[in-house]
């Protein structure tokens, strides 16, 4: 398994990438982006390992398919979410990427140690579509369009 | 000078510090948290030192009065918002805290080096008030309303 353009294939804009393992999950991700017009590109890493090869092999943050945003979930297969984060931040390139991280979980030691990792946000997922949908809609407005992103012409507005 | 509360001094929710030297950009900047109903108190700091003398002096996450959010101007005086960021992110409490950079600036070494340091986001802020206004909207929404905060009971909603 590798990672796809799952939504928008053809857009010129910046791709978010979505790291989720969980197929139902995915769908209600791009579902809800394709509800709030989100017209960027969408990739997904099914696991964690998938996400960190996905990373080591993006480093020209000039390529138009250099990501905008990452939206991680925490518990990976192979990888955990923490773990990528991790992995990220080691490299002056991708220490720059907005990683917000989209889970199920809202325990402390979870919230901690995203934060530690240099997270940029962290949102516990609601479980009902319309909620989900309204949480998607605050990233489009909030990461989109109003957040000025680390690479010039990486603004995917 | 020292850092004041100048707005909803009586609330118990979680402060946000406006970090900027400008008179007639902090008073927009309230007026804008004013129109938005923003609730929770607003500490100010008016220059790098003071910012730095608010961190260090603020230590205790379960302390009601710890802050939910910092909004960073760059160029400040005494000491750069740069090199507050810097500081923050050298503790392991403070390197927890959600900072946004909200700067006239939109050159690219300045968003380079916010994201280098490990800022949450980067706002290049308007200059009429009605969009500047739209923006205070947008981080009510995202950094208030949505974010899950690093620390518990530190929601502020």
């Amino acid at each position: 398994m590798t990672f796809q353009l799952v939504l928008n294939p053809g857009s010129p804009l910046r791709p978010i990438v979505v790291v989720e393992d969980n197929e139902m999950d995915l769908d209600f991700c791009l579902q809800a982006f394709e509800e709030h017009a989100i017209a960027n590109p969408v990739v997904s890493c099914r696991d964690g390992e998938e996400a960190i090869r996905f990373i080591d092999t993006h480093v020209d943050p000039t390529d138009p398919k250099f990501p905008l945003l990452v939206l991680l979930d925490l518990r990976l297969p192979k990888v955990d979410g923490i773990d990528v984060l991790r992995h990220a931040r080691q490299q002056p390139l991708w220490k720059q990427v907005p990683f917000i991280v989209l889970t199920t979980s809202s325990e402390n030691a979870d919230i901690s140690a995203a934060y530690q990792h240099g997270v940029n946000s962290y949102i516990v997922k609601p479980v009902d579509f319309g909620s989900f949908a309204e949480v998607v809609k605050h990233i489009k407005v909030y990461w989109i369009l109003t957040n000025e992103p680390p690479f010039p012409s990486a603004n995917g507005h």
